[in-house]
């Protein structure tokens, strides 16, 4: 991961900042022959997209991906395939209204970028928060879709399992509710009241942080090349990349540190094809290399630090300020995290996938 | 991160297996011109090496460390410097006892690389786990030193805060404490606690895991590089890279998810030289760049996989089998996991500072 | 270098393909602060455009650049500045004649990629040569552009010195002549000579190889990291991966095999301001670091594969057939590489310079 | 290639100055279960060293290789096999002839880098030429080894084409001839004649150039990866890495310039498995993948900058002064280069392989 790229044999370069005229990405080193449409790319887009429901931002973007390179499609391909060569996509930023960002240009809003920004480089796209905003998150969602097609039989899925202090009781957990609630929550009972706390977070100016879980199934045993490339390493990179996110954990995570020794032992027996484990504490994960069991991610998304209620800051010029965000802001930034979480095990797993076939042959 | 060796500008190659000859590793691209002899990396190895109390593996290594290149010493020098050249570090395997290895190369210990290396390479070396084994840190440790002389200024601190399921009282934090007691514990009388907690463990045949938190002080504002390359994912995919570590998180992390906006909120305020910022939930990085606060991560190590109680398994053939593991082990490695973790935060700092230098000149 | 991207801390990705809506580039890495303009790029863009001269192809593309991120213009800027995040750059693709393509799709074009990326893809976009074609070079040279931003005060100058057999007489060596004639010539009398050599070519139905030569002059002494990373191994790739160049070399090249170790030696003595160098068979680069001498390397380009007259080949079905491509273009794509060259050549020195700033900050 | 690492997938790092106690390389992401063999590595080192014949520097070192890594060796694998992991290879320097280095210490000779090594970095061991030491390719030389495992049935062979001004004559290349004599030469009546042209350079103190080309054959169609990583680019980055080499050429090279587009065609016809090409003017290589025909690389070796006689100078501290270089110094580096060239044509094919089955599975 370097800078703007992450990624060893499928590559992906994100650009844009939240006012330009676009952002997008450059895949790179994606495998000939897979199938792949706008459309596809669109339907995870979409499950991004801001302005789906009122606990999310109300920035209306249709968020249309264009595909600019790397596919072709003729009567003897059947359809659009990847080329191999680099696969160029475009999102156009169509809602950028025009206004006075003199307020957000001169003070410095806390949790934000903006300081370290201007510490780093000296000089900031201050509209939005420009590089720095979670639009480019979009980029990293499309990116996640091609991955997707190089996984093949791999399922990602992703779950909210805790909104402010309010955590999902895991004997309720249903892949199934997931989609049926606006905050991809598992525990049906845990959405009702999900939905009433972020009502009076959101009338009392403030917000709240979330816990995000994914999951990938049917990874087949040995993707992941220790000891810096291990696969829970990339991820955790890859994870805390994410905006707003302070912590990663695999399998048990956290937990294991309280575990005594049996304990977190995975066991494991005899199985009808190979080995069955009889726990995932590991997380799918073992040495850095994966099992064959699911490995699962969590991650800590803080909350959103844009809120209505007044902070204490200082100005570029160093003058005491306080700040208090006005506009369309998401209360909980953790809810729209999770596809984007998905798209990163996607991406993750994708140059695994490829790596682990070009050093092994399997 | 690649395979096996992370960093940019300050990239770290290491090699060796646990039982092989020896072990080391290669530095590459450090500034000339920086004072470093064998008895500096030498004081960060013996912090790491096994043997010092009964709370970690009896083994006997005295981990003497050969420096084979890339620093030079004569009169006009004024004693070894780096040249800007490889640094080759080697570390001898002096305590490799002969034994029968034929339980562990046919039965796989849970919890330990021993099936996840088969699958992937469908070779291993399993004396003493081989590559697997923690002993390759002995390596990162001594880049890590290497690391520190190109940060100068910038202080690391590491410290256990919890032994299974006892955390340290935060208001009892006495850095000086940390170096008085076997387990780097910044809190006097939990140290106590824990000595008995230990013995108990190793008595029961069991093992118990840990929570290590390190900070850098005296980071300048400004480095590390968004948005994949941000300073918190490159530390989260660093010390996700450690042996036995699960989770990971940057300042408040995991609670942050249960935080409300203002009380995440680092606010801040005029200070004598530039911003004072009163709270430091963010651990020092905002949008994936330095603030000028401390820079704090934890990680939760998970208990020792080799415990001498039985635990189910199966043999490479695919058999039943249980497992128990005599032999010299920690109980508790999240212990000696500290120097290992400051080594990485070193290592991850000094390459967020070549490479903001390289693009920004400062 | 890998696939599509080269460069390390000053990094260029490519992408698109000859007939696809567009091709780009997105640079990262590149220092914040620097004025940038699409003035500037178009106008190096300009220079390699199409349809200029009788001696280009006659295809008409206007290779507009828009900057669609990374550059930040306010009253406080006092103009558009680089800001340090990623630039995207996209030229559309506007005369995509429409036309068969059955040709070019079943018979394999001798010395084009044809057969070669069938062989690797199993697919290929055969429009124009998608991405083969010559047309990414238009996006090395939108780079290039930006990569001078970043040297200030180095001078680059390329200049085409052979046509044919025909080679320029050096002791006639102008570069004021080389922008005023159609070729980059030196040697205005030669230019003359090449006029009606390539207007013969043309009308045989043939094209012709060339010689093109860059110049660096004002490279401060120190660029370049021995020994992978040589400043004259990464010329040698940046110039090899230019479209149908064949050879590189550094200095005196090839003609050095030849030389005894006294003609060889590029001797010194005590100059105004440190070293004078006797002469300059190195090329600028000593053990792979600048000497702070003019760097200069030539490239040998092969004549344009698409040829009138009819040559021998097969169908992807494995029959023979004979091809002559008709269409518009280059008798000699040397003449157009000049540009591109002297882009590659500013890539490879911003990557050295960060790099060298990085490591040793000077 | 990044300062002393080069490949992406099978990657290597070399260590080591000329005079330190070592020098060495670690081999990351070579394939598992493939043999490898202390005296195979050693059968090529053997090749490269010195004091085999007059026309070599009669410096005596065994250039005995050690595997400290990355192989294991027990019944089950019947004989020693890669394991996946890092291989570490050691040569100890044995022949440091403990001497005075003052007139070395303070002296720039003309053509090494000891001027630009210190330009960069400051501060250089100059004992032999540290770093920039030709010594630095035995470590080539021993990846190079492990490289020819990977690639299987591919075929590497190299040879001397011209020293000084006189070049074989190719319609007497006999590869038996090759090892017949001390100079690669595949014209018999050459090598007879290089013979006492080499000893007439030697006794009047001077040195001599060469030309040096490499074949890989049975190399598959598809290999390569466009644009930046190129086959071909690569294989010019890496050639031109090796100490004294000027100029790199693919196939026909710089003789294409002069070619029209008819000569230089490398037309096809269908053959019995596949494609017969009837020239191989490109090399094996079209658009930088490889065509299934012989790799062909040719590089140019300037004559070794010590020389007996004098040359003019300055002094670290910029006085003038005349330099005679003593000792023992090969009087055409071009002859040792062989081995060398063809190492670093294994190691660049071997990346290739592992590259193209990753992205492609193949």
């Amino acid at each position: 991961m370097s800078h703007n790229t992450f990624g060893h044999l499928f590559r992906v370069t994100t650009w844009g900042e939240s006012h330009g005229p676009a952002l997008g990405c450059v895949i790179d080193g994606c495998p000939p022959g897979l199938a792949l449409t706008p459309e596809w790319i669109q339907g995870f887009l979409d499950k991004r997209r801001p302005g789906t429901s009122r606990f999310v931002t109300q920035r209306q973007e249709p968020d249309a991906v264009k595909i600019l390179s790397g596919v072709f499609d003729d009567d003897r391909t059947g359809g659009p395939v990847t080329t191999g060569t680099p696969i160029s996509l475009m999102i156009e930023n169509t809602d950028q209204r025009s206004r006075d960002y003199s307020e957000i240009r001169d003070r410095y809003r806390p949790g934000h970028a903006d300081f370290s920004y201007d510490a780093k480089y000296g000089v900031r796209d201050y509209r939005g928060g420009g590089r720095s905003s979670a639009r480019e998150t979009a980029a990293r969602v499309a990116a996640g879709a091609v991955a997707r097609c190089v996984l093949g039989g791999v399922t990602l899925r992703g779950a909210v399992v805790q909104i402010g202090p309010h955590a999902v009781d895991r004997s309720k957990w249903d892949w199934d509710s997931v989609e049926q609630n606006p905050f991809w929550c598992p525990d049906r009972d845990m959405a009702a009241q999900w939905e009433s706390f972020l009502d009076e977070t959101r009338k009392a100016g403030s917000s709240a942080g979330a816990i995000v879980e994914v999951h990938a199934s049917s990874v087949p045993a040995g993707w992941g090349a220790p000891v810096y490339g291990k696969l829970d390493a990339e991820l955790a990179g890859a994870m805390m990349s994410i905006n707003a996110v302070k912590g990663v954990e695999i399998g048990a995570g956290f937990a294991a540190a309280a575990f005594s020794g049996e304990q977190n032992a995975d066991e494991m027996r005899a199985g009808n094809d190979g080995v069955r484990f009889l726990s995932n504490h590991n997380g799918g994960v073992a040495g850095g290399i994966s099992t064959g069991q699911d490995v699962v991610v969590r991650l800590a998304v803080k909350p959103t630090s844009s809120i209505l209620n007044e902070v204490k800051s200082i100005t570029r010029d160093g003058e005491d300020v306080d700040v208090r965000t006005k506009g369309r802001h998401d209360p909980c930034v953790g809810i729209r995290a999770v596809p984007v979480a998905e798209a990163m095990m996607a991406c993750v797993l994708a140059d695994a996938k490829l790596r682990h076939r070009g050093q092994t042959g399997r």
